[in-house]
């Protein structure tokens, strides 16, 4: 059979794990990666696979079945992904949540021959699945989502733009108590601190005074203030070596009824390796992508709009008979 | 907006659990109840529906949108479902998995002009979501699917048919240990009875000998012979007032890599009424299954062939707006 032929847009931590995923899956192949870098200073994994720069991307058309956008969403995407579905069947991890519905509507109108799938990756992305699926089933309910414990990189950066902060890790981590009320099926509300914490690792410069920047981060507005934070000052070193992971994670809690009976459904991940994760659902999601173009299904869609046998490889009658 | 008129067939513990979730959801109306037995024996919980005999449904076809099947995978719905999926779009939750694929091609023979959503409930359903969409994203791993604490009916009529034995109840449980070295990523191999316990309360009539009871419980060949099973005996009325209950649930857990780093994927349910969620899953896939139809897109599916977005009444922008 003919493999899927996949590109990668953008070689940072998603773009990496990206490069690795697919060259794990048996029906694609990496076609090539695009860099906004000199092709000639990215260094892939496997030097077999072509580097371009990002603008030659529009004379690969004939290359490239589909093409996963591994920029960020702060600066790539919003530009980035409406450009490519122009020319390209894509997949993309937008999640900046409240800009989705503006966003999609954009991609769509460039996706006119070409199917997109945006905001696949776990959150959005299989977090929304669970939300969805959840109270389509028991509208009579709550569905709550928690984060970590796993590195949050906005909050990372926050700390790194502190003066006197020379290297930093935030840890997102939900509160055990508060995970106990939602699965005991109580339906509680909660303030934003009783959610989560957050766990800060800094390394502060020399000759900085800790407690300033303690204090610092403890007042922030939007990252810090509304939490219980914790800050620890540890060495370089010891942030290399034990703190240099990307482990992520979380779950979606639903709570819901049937006249007096109580059901509770519950989605949760634990991730090692959060870029890794995330390619991982973009390559299913390709796939999906794949599938949605050889029909002539075009336009922008959401994980919302696949079935689910096209985010599998077997044949249906296979999917049917080992996992129904 | 005009409401999805649903037909339930079969008034047992499903039916029943059907007829209240559809009342109580905004976008449905129950517009019959269809029975073998006599329509004037068959008290529904709101007596202004109308309770029809189950050959006269026939006759109803203008007036149901959607039948849930709601009789039995053992004798009733190898026949039922073909029969009306040749008149009605239906939804039922047939589980004898190793019986699906004949019945689904049997359905779809049927179904030329209707819509049929077979298999949905929670395994098959929702379990066998969670198994195709885990294993695809992390096609390096392994799932385990583990079921209770709840009430296996099944293995509770097979205590039942035991000479002596007045009435029972058995319990599937997960073994804690079993469950926790699932998660903890190291992929292990399990003998039957390393994954569930079998936990049997029974009501022995007077004058007989538990032990011998006891025994050919323990000894029973595939109900109880692979499984450390306890048998508790207790009197009628413990067990009416403890035991008559239905809560089921269980966990799919599948757990992957991706290069060296590992991840573990978890859909739990944990559920106090099996019927009454079981109904919910299928008043779910009503609406797919009328979205479906909407859209000429007739024959048997499953829970594989459904955007999510099928499942739920709101409107697609709403869905990205609140739950992407």
């Amino acid at each position: 059979m003919k493999k899927i032929r996949i590109g990668i847009v953008g070689y940072g931590n998603v773009g990496k794990g990206a490069e690795k995923v697919v060259h794990a899956t048996p029906d694609m192949e990496l076609a090539g990666v695009f860099s906004r870098r000199n092709p000639a200073e990215v260094i892939l994994a496997d030097s077999r696979v072509p580097v371009y720069a990002i603008q030659d991307a529009e004379h690969k058309r004939e290359a490239i079945d589909v093409m996963l956008l591994c920029g960020g969403s702060a600066t790539d995407l919003a530009d980035q992904c409406p450009y490519f579905a122009s020319m390209f069947n894509v997949v993309c991890s937008f999640d900046t949540h409240a800009k989705i519905p503006e966003y999609l509507e954009s991609v769509n109108a460039a996706a006119k021959r070409n199917c997109a799938i945006i905001s696949s990756g776990w959150d959005p992305g299989l977090f929304s699945m669970m939300r969805l699926m959840s109270e389509s089933i028991l509208p009579d309910g709550i569905t709550y989502t928690f984060w970590g414990r796993g590195v949050s990189q906005g909050h990372s950066d926050a700390l790194r733009r502190i003066d006197g902060v020379q290297n930093a890790v935030q840890y997102t981590i939900p509160i055990d108590k508060a995970v106990a009320s939602v699965r005991s099926g109580q339906r509680p509300s909660f303030e934003t601190r009783e959610k989560h914490l957050r766990e800060c690792f800094v390394v502060a410069e020399l000759g900085t005074d800790r407690a300033v920047i303690e204090k610092k981060i403890k007042t922030m507005p939007n990252y810090f203030a509304d939490y219980d934070t914790t800050v620890s000052f540890i060495s370089e070193e010891e942030l290399l070596a034990e703190h240099s992971k990307m482990p992520h994670g979380g779950m979606v809690i639903h709570s819901g009824k049937t006249g007096a009976h109580e059901h509770v459904v519950e989605f949760s991940l634990n991730l090692e390796s959060n870029p890794e994760f995330t390619a991982s659902v973009m390559v299913a999601c390709a796939r999906a992508c794949y599938r949605f173009y050889g029909k002539g299904d075009f336009g922008a869609k959401t994980v919302f709009d696949i079935p689910l046998a096209y985010l599998s490889p077997k044949d249906y009658a296979t999917l049917v008979k080992e996992l129904l």
